[in-house]
């Protein structure tokens, strides 16, 4: 058994009968390949303590037990099994999350989970002396799917949110996290930075699927983060003047879909204004959003991202002077509030090479999409891997791994996390 | 009681002690005040076949019975109460519609109902012989919010739409109607045109809100309608490639989101370009809708209405075409299927002469809204009165009615039914 205790190093026992040895990702996956189908947008919808997603965590729970993982949630709902005693403050940690954006593929997320209980079972089967404990990681609301802010859980952890901010987010149902939190089992006083759980982490490593077409275009299964691009998100609501679509004249109008329409076309232009910045509205709510009813409010998110983080500021800034002068025009009001913000993360170099060298041939790759591994590189050492996506398509049923590229991957994670765990 | 049976004309037998005289418009409308209100969106949600709907519809039965009036439901849903046998073929009808728009006002379809129970009362305390039967009727899904075609139950009843295509229409949950309907107690196999139940109607005649700024501009508390503008729906649905908002480079896009909003542009174009033309999207749905996803596809709703219904299809020609071009500029595809087209209805001369003559110095106008009584216009002899709204909104909480001019619309109506009941 993999299982080191605080300041102590222990032998790999070997591997306990008990264990199926044999699992696979490709076999995880099939495991919870019908959990949170979504029939009516394709694919899955795992939002954050739904009951698929508690289906998925208890699907994890019983697979780190059958392992001997010692399991806890912390006050943030972030799961550790953990293989040995945290507290000696440099334990390796992988992961990454079980819950999905609506209608997401099948990888984002549980390919890391699923990866990371297979290299678990390549290390029991190497036999080699750890130097610090190991546990697996499952960060909650990865995605900001249900609540807005992605990365919830590592955000709550470090601290990068603050908590009475986080308690008032509302899904759309209305339900704050604290409600929803509390009808989970969590106690809502105690989300926030926590200082005691973060101590025990010495490194985190998580992989992930790759969520553009960096390692097909190289002809490469697996890939090395280099870096995630700045990222934020706001909310923008337009309000107008509610009324019936068929009595009320074009020249009487003020109609906030008119003008949540042209910002998204002043967001598509804005991106192309700025190289390298990508920006998008992909969710869009008009209010009441009957087909003979001229919306009284149309609420659309932004989700901006670029390189260098100081670039979203200016494509948000084009973007919300122009929202203003669209909903002048149209007698409208508009606001933009910022949901959550993130700046560029730079992946430590020291820990990159030192993947760099037990991984030769991996490239590095800049990502677009954030991850939980960004938010925790502000207070522990962090790094990244990436599997090859055929289809470059992620979010969508679309998203794709090949069976082969899975099991590198896991194989490519217990090595690397066999090289974290014997680091002098 | 107001009661006339098969060919005989019968006194009016006076008030029945258990009848509420003194029921007033604005009292009826507080007694279901607090039913179905939204509090996300404000004002009433009251789809067809839902828990308000149908506590609305059972309060109407409960005042219709306590009139002394015989209630039955036809094969689609219609509620009659009428004071006689309606076999005589030439029965005066009158009422409306109790379901609404999401987040609507509390007028829209209520008021017709309200001020037929309270005209009827008047009838009664008047005393006068009646040569036929008089009913009160409550079509359902006059709004199509639920199943996205407007007058639904009228254009059933009618023969106005195919009752195979009607019995496959679905909710934005997916159900059908035909399952909906079931659920209700409706065999959804019967649903259709039905002759018999037309065959009674002689005259109908339906108090509305007014929709728009007419009365409020002449000062005048109710008005006659001369026509209802040509009126259609579609579906554009606009298909691309879902995909990571962050991973996706903007060049390798095919945003479906970015079309829909042109065509949403377009669309104010097109009404602009055709005078008095009136066309709205008010309904937009993104899939799968997660702030960090580009959509895979966009579905909007379409509302287009004029004057001469030719025009509504030069207009939606004109928007279909543009739609095309904007879809293959994006690499998108798009589909543009109707669900409802209505012609111009003109309300017959001789009854509007009569109502006018009834009731001096209410003007006529036409409607930009659709009612029940412009499809019953196609099989008999229809007719609507609208009753003043100060704010001249729709489909919106701000909605109003005040108490003088409620009292006034039910007197008139009644004035009104009075002269259809003893027309020779």
């Amino acid at each position: 058994m993999l299982r080191a205790r605080r300041g102590t190093a222990r032998t790999i026992v070997g591997i306990m009968p008990e264990l199926r040895s044999t699992d696979t990702v490709t076999g995880l996956l099939a495991e919870i390949a019908d959990v949170g189908r979504d029939r009516q947008r394709g694919g899955y919808s795992r939002p954050v303590f739904s009951t698929a997603e508690r289906d998925l965590t208890g699907w994890f729970i019983a697979h780190a037990q059958r392992r001997g993982l010692d399991v806890h949630t912390d006050l943030n709902g972030v799961i550790w099994a953990s293989s040995g005693d945290l507290s000696s403050g440099e334990s390796v940690v992988t992961g990454s999350h079980l819950d999905s954006v609506p209608g997401g593929g099948a990888f984002d997320g549980p390919l890391g989970i699923c990866s990371a209980l297979v290299a678990f079972d390549r290390l029991q089967q190497r036999g080699f002396t750890p130097l610090r404990p190991l546990s697996i990681a499952v960060f909650p609301e990865e995605e900001g799917s249900r609540f807005g802010v992605a990365c919830l859980g590592s955000r709550l952890l470090t601290g990068a949110i603050d908590p009475d901010r986080a308690r008032s987010l509302r899904d759309a149902d209305g339900n704050t996290l604290a409600e929803v939190a509390a009808a989970s089992g969590l106690d809502p006083r105690f989300l926030g930075q926590d200082d005691g759980t973060l101590a025990a982490v010495g490194t985190f490593l998580e992989l992930h699927v790759e969520q553009g077409r960096g390692l097909v275009d190289l002809s490469k299964p697996v890939g090395i983060a280099r870096s995630i691009l700045g990222h934020g998100r706001w909310r923008i609501t337009v309000e107008g003047q509610g009324n019936h679509a068929g009595s009320t004249l074009m020249a009487d109008r003020r109609d906030p879909m008119v003008t949540a329409a042209r910002v998204v076309v002043a967001v598509r232009e804005a991106a192309l204004a700025h190289p390298d910045s990508r920006a998008t509205v992909g969710r869009l709510t008009p209010v009441p959003g009957g087909t003979n009813v001229i919306a009284s409010s149309v609420t659309l998110w932004l989700d901006v991202r670029h390189p260098r983080h100081e670039i979203v500021a200016t494509v948000v800034q084009a973007i919300t002077t122009e929202a203003g002068r669209l909903a002048a025009e149209e007698g409208c009001r508009v606001t933009v509030a910022e949901e959550s913000l993130s700046g560029t993360v730079q992946f430590p170099t020291g820990l990159r090479d030192m993947l760099s060298h037990t991984l030769p041939g991996s490239p590095l790759l800049d990502s677009g999409a954030g991850h939980d591994a960004g938010v925790l590189a502000a207070r522990v050492e962090s790094a990244m891997l990436f599997v090859r996506n055929p289809t470059g398509v992620s979010h969508s049923p679309e998203e794709q791994v090949e069976a082969d590229d899975a099991e590198a991957g896991a194989i490519a994670l217990a090595d690397a996390l066999q090289a974290l765990l014997t680091r002098d």
